[in-house]
């Protein structure tokens, strides 16, 4: 194995060149697939290219919501800390986790939830439009669900990609039910990095 | 599909109880057998079980710097915010990652290099152990054979799992020959929640 001689600045280039060779004949419809390349470049894994589901208009609905500087909000503090800032500051746009808060991890205490529940119940009471990024959680995602019929929320776009083996591929077949727009990664796999690459891929469709 | 009744706490054990089942009749070593299922549980992805290679002896080795109260750089904020700071405590170890520092970013512009490369000079500057977690650029495992060869670094550990297209596999098996311990996610597979994952399982050994 030799060692490739390229910029730092062009290794990003070169990955989604690669990827792309690998594709191959795939057709990837032209609005998600700068999306689902980004999660491959993130994750070296070509599964997200079956496992990747768009809900109709989507993407569209995204790009929307990040010109009228809508929030992020995220079950990790890991998926929000790989969120692009630099992005977020060119759009007017915010990211915020909540997973840590005290009052989160009050209510979730006297509730009897999980804090991923909570912190869902607490992105309700903000203003302007939502984009939910949920790499971690099913809990998150079916407290969503019922928020979303109770009328209490309505985000412009879920990010489903929570990863794990019990309860991840039911909730997201759930949150795939509830009537917002969509982007989940259908079975176990996903994560804090996925849910940090999708929202980058859109934040990247109106930055660069 | 339908949802298992379970308590938020228990679905780790659930968790691991299930990755055990499909393991199947798969002989693992023992010390390296947690770290293997705890990355697994963080991905979904059971590439990890054949892809993951340790040297002789590293698991021992880690969990001795661990016990010496041993810090842990990382090369992405992300992996660094994954590392369980409740176990670091009980431990008397600490994470640091030096990505966002000016000082990095001034000595990778004035010397050319990579923040990363620059990153891995200034860990070289650390006193006490070190447990080294490379999650993300493969030009910090390239830095780390150079700063190993000149005497300037000799880590506990590590871990060497970025993810990419690019020089990913080439570091990956420069760092192999390095002559310190490591654990290493051959391929191109990794990321920042693998690496997180390997320094906490290592720190549950101790911990849990």
């Amino acid at each position: 194995m030799k060692i490739e001689h390229i910029l730092p600045a062009d290794i990003e280039r070169r990955s989604m060149e690669i990827i792309e060779a690998e594709l191959g004949p795939i057709q990837l419809p032209p609005d998600e697939k700068d999306i689902i390349k980004r999660v491959v470049h993130t994750s070296a894994d070509f599964d997200y290219v079956r496992n990747l589901r768009f809900s109709e208009g989507a993407v569209g609905k995204a790009l929307e919501a990040l010109q009228k500087g809508c929030t992020i909000v995220t079950d990790t503090n890991m998926a929000c800390m790989g969120i692009s800032q630099p992005g977020l500051t060119k759009l007017g746009c915010h990211k915020v986790c909540f997973m840590a808060d005290d009052d989160v991890a009050a209510a979730a205490r006297e509730k009897g939830t999980t804090r991923a529940q909570a912190s869902m119940d607490k992105a309700a009471g903000l203003t302007g439009p939502l984009i939910i990024a949920v790499g971690n959680a099913p809990t998150a995602l079916l407290r969503l669900k019922e928020l979303i019929e109770a009328g209490q929320i309505a985000p412009a776009l879920i990010i489903g990609v929570p990863v794990g083996f019990v309860n991840v591929e039911y909730a997201k077949e759930v949150i795939m039910e509830a009537g917002v727009p969509y982007i989940v990664a259908k079975g176990r796999k996903g994560g804090s990095t996925i849910a940090a690459a999708i929202c980058n891929a859109l934040i990247y469709k109106l930055t660069r």
